[in-house]
């Protein structure tokens, strides 16, 4: 988890041998240093075929993934845990470095009201032990505070920070975006600021998930920032162009926000890695 | 619908007498020029008191709604019609200059799909019917694109344009709003600039409905092409703190966004204003 | 002067005919619709071949210049009138749109004091006669404001339209610059606002005259407000990297403020066009 | 050298009695925690009715100058020394915290070549020995690089770094300018962030150095990168509203940058320190 990296949602989000060989093959021609992987569905990876295709192309990656509604920690815990230690096995069997992402909870999930502590304590219980299988495989776990369109529990860095603190787990991380900053945070640098402690990666995506660049995101303060917390951790571009129904509908995206990958690889990429060259990121 | 208001919502969700006495006292005190009155139950509203009351304090107004589960437009058009006729007659007894907000929808309205041809065909069959009403009574009638999360039928400046263009009618204004362009649009400028033919209206509110001038809105790109484009409309201060359980939902508000009413109005409004007469828009 | 154009200083910052074509080559390579060349020399250029050069390049192009110190208008108006005309000839005779600049004065030109009511007569006396002799040559007459350390004379798109009104010509057009609004102007968009009536050609330079995109430029509200006014003139890129020592005092370039021409024309001038094409100037 | 202060300049350019008098009054009366005083006439300032009037109100300073032309270090180090040495003395006197500003030269001396070798040693030995003699006195010593129109000789925060390495002293600090920062940084964060290790004092002026807030300063980026590296030093507001003859020249101003201190005062300073109440700074 360091370097610059793409979500491999830009060629597919269906993680079967094709997909993950197109993805891969994609994300070498623009000399990516690692990929992040959606794991929609882990039981059904194959997790020796993306090793192999991972180690024979010298490329890391990071699994990601949001909770399917049978498994919602706050209402759940055990059924969270057992999908999360599936989750785990599979990412650490594929060779990644890490499993993260909406892993406390669904996305979209909300009640309409501020979380309860009951809901908070179920969430901490299924992270705790989610964090300790991930040790035990090797991996590192992280959590990424979402809008509150997409999920009631976490929104902030700062919300973030206080879930890995009542955990008190050390194999957790805060996993940022962009997106979500850009819609909850006073300001980005904020919530890298509030973060700081235990950021360790983040999305690159722009305020309308479309092509980096084209949006409101204020890139120059985001890298700054990073750059003076000292930075190490991952940089992934996220933006969305192929998303399958089952998850079109938390994340709300129906509306083609970027041309074609053309325009966002042509010209949100290299935005992207030239600013991030200018504030000494990569 | 001119010069600079203030969204009631700073001081009451509910339009009884009560609290249209104190949200009216609190915005005479800050010398607003107009206020916007969240009309979420139109037939318990006392239109003479509030009529009194805006005349007694020479201040002008404007209503805004969205729409109940069982009048939105895109299933069931003529229940809408109802609903909205109801609402604009109500608006034009309160002495009210406009009836605008998602009055194409409810605040939350969502398929997961984009919007299909039937649903807007509906949609535009009653918003015709609404602007021709509000006509006949002398109000204007507008329209607000919402972000994803909130609908799946208008999210931009220039779907709205295409809306009205549909609808073809010359009582149908344009309301944007700066939270919702922060997220929908290529820039918040690029948004006026797709709007520019029919805005009349605009939200200036922060991207977490907080404090404005606390956020990551460019609100020097904001009031720059609102002045270069000649807007001459309202500008109406947004801020959410005080939403009942009925809509928080909707508008996935639950956590505060700002510490308190002297916040918003002792740095944001000044904030806003500033930056407004920089601008020469007031 | 409509379309996105390129400064030569990029190439070179002497007219002979070897820089000429280096120049005109370069600028077709990159396709350019316009150049904009120094004329530091008139009398010195081959107006023909330039001319030859243009036309069979299908490239148009604007002069521009700063005025030596014996001619300065605010002390001599008519060495400033001798000079101008001299500049017009060539410029005309080249086959090019515009001479503009700083045709007001020297780069450099300073007192310390407010320009005085006898300076800025003087000015518009030379102005007037210029505009008028570029009139009756079929070219136009821009004057550039630039910063407070550049001139005391006109320092603002503000400014400069009191010059426009007080000289009365309809063939004088205002020049802005993006890197001197970032220092005088509150805020860029209002430079433009300011300039409005008169704005038919902006040098698109970045904070520190490197490469753009790089800096501290408001590239999106620089651009949202020149679509929101309708601007239809030139856009002509301006970095420096090639100054001769004679004008290298007045500009106050000595140190490299981009690395080198492929970090210019490879990173700043897709991020110029990019953006361009977002707000669709081109 | 730390919290919230104010460059006195608002108030008063001439350090006599009087001027003293009123603006310490006005400073406490917007609570500041510290002023900044001009020192350019030290030998005829009363330091014991300074030192007396500081200590009555609680209230901190700093003193900062640039240097006359028969003492400049680039040329006359050993005349820079003794300007050097009573203006400490004087500043010491005081009951100041430190002496910083255009120490190493004039407020526009250029030379319009980049400085040579043998420049820069003279410098550094004027500023090695000025350095030691504040320990000596138990004040700080600092230098403010400036814009490339003010000095040839550090306009960055990386050039002021390479000075003070090249001096090796440890009580040199540098001392950041928000104005110049926007004409000579790629973004003003790395100008901070090149400063980092040395960086005990910023002046925060508006990019016009008029109304902080109605320029193009990017405010957050410049709070966020300040709170990321963990900034404890001082916060110097400065706006140039009167200025004597004798230094309107280097600095260039003339035209009224602001409307008022009403405007600076009123709007200005509630701006910056409501923003870097945001970013947690103060």
């Amino acid at each position: 988890m360091e370097g610059f990296g793409v979500h491999t949602s830009m060629w597919t989000m269906k993680w079967d041998r094709a997909g993950a060989e197109k993805a891969v093959a994609a994300a070498v021609s623009y000399k990516m240093d690692f990929i992040e992987i959606a794991l929609l569905d882990a039981p059904n990876v194959d997790a020796a075929h993306t090793r192999a295709l991972l180690e024979k192309n010298n490329l890391r990656a990071v699994c990601s993934l949001g909770l399917p509604e049978v498994a919602w920690p706050s209402r759940d815990p055990d059924a969270a845990i057992a999908h999360l230690i599936g989750a785990i096995d599979k990412a650490a069997d594929m060779g990644t470095e890490a499993l993260s992402g909406v892993t406390y909870g669904g996305i979209g999930e909300r009640t309409g009201l501020p979380p309860t502590e009951a809901e908070l304590d179920n969430v901490a219980r299924a992270l705790g032990a989610a964090a300790k299988h991930a040790k035990s495989r090797g991996i590192l776990f992280g959590i990424e505070p979402v809008n509150r369109y997409e999920t009631h529990l976490i929104n902030t860095g700062w919300q973030g920070v206080q879930m890995i603190e009542k955990v008190g787990s050390d194999n957790i991380f805060l996993h940022l975006d962009t997106y979500h900053m850009n819609i909850e945070e006073k300001g980005a640098g904020n919530g890298i600021l509030d973060a700081r402690e235990h950021l360790r990666y983040i999305h690159l995506s722009e305020s309308d998930r479309g092509t980096p660049g084209a949006g409101t995101c204020d890139w120059d303060e985001i890298y700054a920032t990073l750059a003076a917390i000292g930075f190490k951790g991952g940089l992934a571009m996220e933006s969305f162009l192929n998303m399958p129904p089952e998850i079109a509908f938390g994340l709300s995206v129906w509306r083609p926000v970027a041309r074609d990958e053309a325009e966002v690889m042509g010209n949100g990429l290299p935005f992207l890695r030239n600013k991030a060259r200018q504030y000494r990121l990569i």
